[in-house]
């Protein structure tokens, strides 16, 4: 039950420091090819990647993205956007007008489930080649400002961005939700189970942190997350997809 | 440039017609594995499979997804959710209220994104192991009643199914966009670029189907989206979100 892609997989760990070493052209177009063989809903293919190795570009970014020195310290750096803007092209040749469609909250959910499987396939493409990865959520603090930056036009949003390099550091992975929380048979668990599987991740995560910071930190999951969830976030975010005509109806 | 995984993820093709053989629950239980091994937004993990082997689950759901019968028809069938149900009940334990957060659009795009990478990690995973997928967004036709069916609670939205099992077709994979028109470098490409691409990519669908049907079918990509996209689909969906507590905010 085990084979190369399947240790790859396993093995992924977010990589936040990079040798100072370029991804060659051939690498990263082999990486785009993946990204385009990722399954797309109903062939629509709403996925566009903007790479980014322009220096100021990504200097501006890693501070847009809070002052992540790895989005600027990388072999190459992916904007991975939801992009309906060459379907409203095509409709125009065509002299129809479809965003009706484009705005609707079903094709915001084609359009971010596009972009991210077609991302998944570059994440592990570029791990089974050597490469880390880390996914910058980040670019959405400041989405106008990235927007611009790269010229995205209406109907175009870009979702998160993917740092790609040879790896510098050797972080360890965090453990997950038990599985049984998160792998449901035949219908959603009871609320007991899960309350369950989260007082025992709790203590699994609580344990997990003691024994790295030596005592310094202690909180596990449940309290991080609750604490991390507690203030919304990026609250401009509905204006300002409504502005690019997605997400409205 | 090319290895096992590399070939793997390029040799993707959607199977629609799987042999009558189970999928063991060793190899179910590494799929769920890598699937918790994608990438999550903050170590927030919302996603949530549902696997489903019950035979009349199975045979409503592929009445629900519009009669497809590979959804009933395959090794193991499975449902990713988006779900911030588990990050409430947290917050319950801690005495706190996170909704705000749950209904917020960034949290909307989270949760599409994680249960997005976690599928496309068990898509690669099961491919890596001779097995077939497709993607079933025909779930998303009656959503109601398929969180009914799986008993899906509040801020849990079931996004896409996945059929797995061991192929019983070979299809041939379809012309993707001309990888300029998806990968930009340093900036959104000009509208003038996109035009010709599309144009280009047109002629070169319209001929593939011209010569896979003998002549019957015409239309190249252009023409086909834009037919496909005119009327707007599962218009409930904005409503049947906010109902369950997502996307509002």
């Amino acid at each position: 039950m085990m084979n190369e892609t399947i240790e790859t997989i396993l093995n992924h760990r977010s990589i936040r420091k990079f040798k100072q070493e370029p991804i060659s052209d051939e690498v990263l177009l082999k990486l785009v090819e993946c990204a385009q063989a990722a399954s797309t809903s109903s062939y629509q293919q709403v996925c566009t990647i903007i790479g980014v190795d322009d220096l100021e570009k990504k200097v501006r970014l890693a501070e847009l993205a809070g002052n992540q020195s790895y989005v600027a310290e990388n072999g190459y750096f992916f904007v991975f956007c939801m992009d309906y803007h060459r379907h409203s092209i095509a409709a125009k040749m065509m002299d129809a007008n479809i965003d009706e469609t484009i705005q609707s909250t079903e094709a915001f959910i084609v359009g971010t489930v596009d972009a991210s499987l077609a991302a998944q396939n570059v994440a592990i493409a570029a791990e089974s080649l050597g490469l880390g990865i880390v996914y910058i959520g980040g670019i959405r603090n400041h989405l106008k400002e990235v927007s611009d930056l790269l010229d995205c036009p209406e109907h175009v949003l870009p979702l998160f961005g993917m740092a790609v390099g040879y790896p510098d550091a050797e972080p360890v992975k965090k453990p997950r939700l038990p599985l049984p929380a998160v792998f449901h048979r035949n219908g959603y668990q009871k609320k007991e189970e899960t309350e369950k599987l989260l007082k025992q991740y709790e203590k699994e995560t609580s344990d997990y942190y003691t024994k790295r910071t030596g005592g310094k930190r202690t909180e596990g999951w449940v309290t991080q997350i609750t604490s991390s969830m507690t203030v919304p976030k990026r609250t401009y975010m509905k204006d300002f997809v409504h502005g690019k005509g997605l997400n409205k109806t």
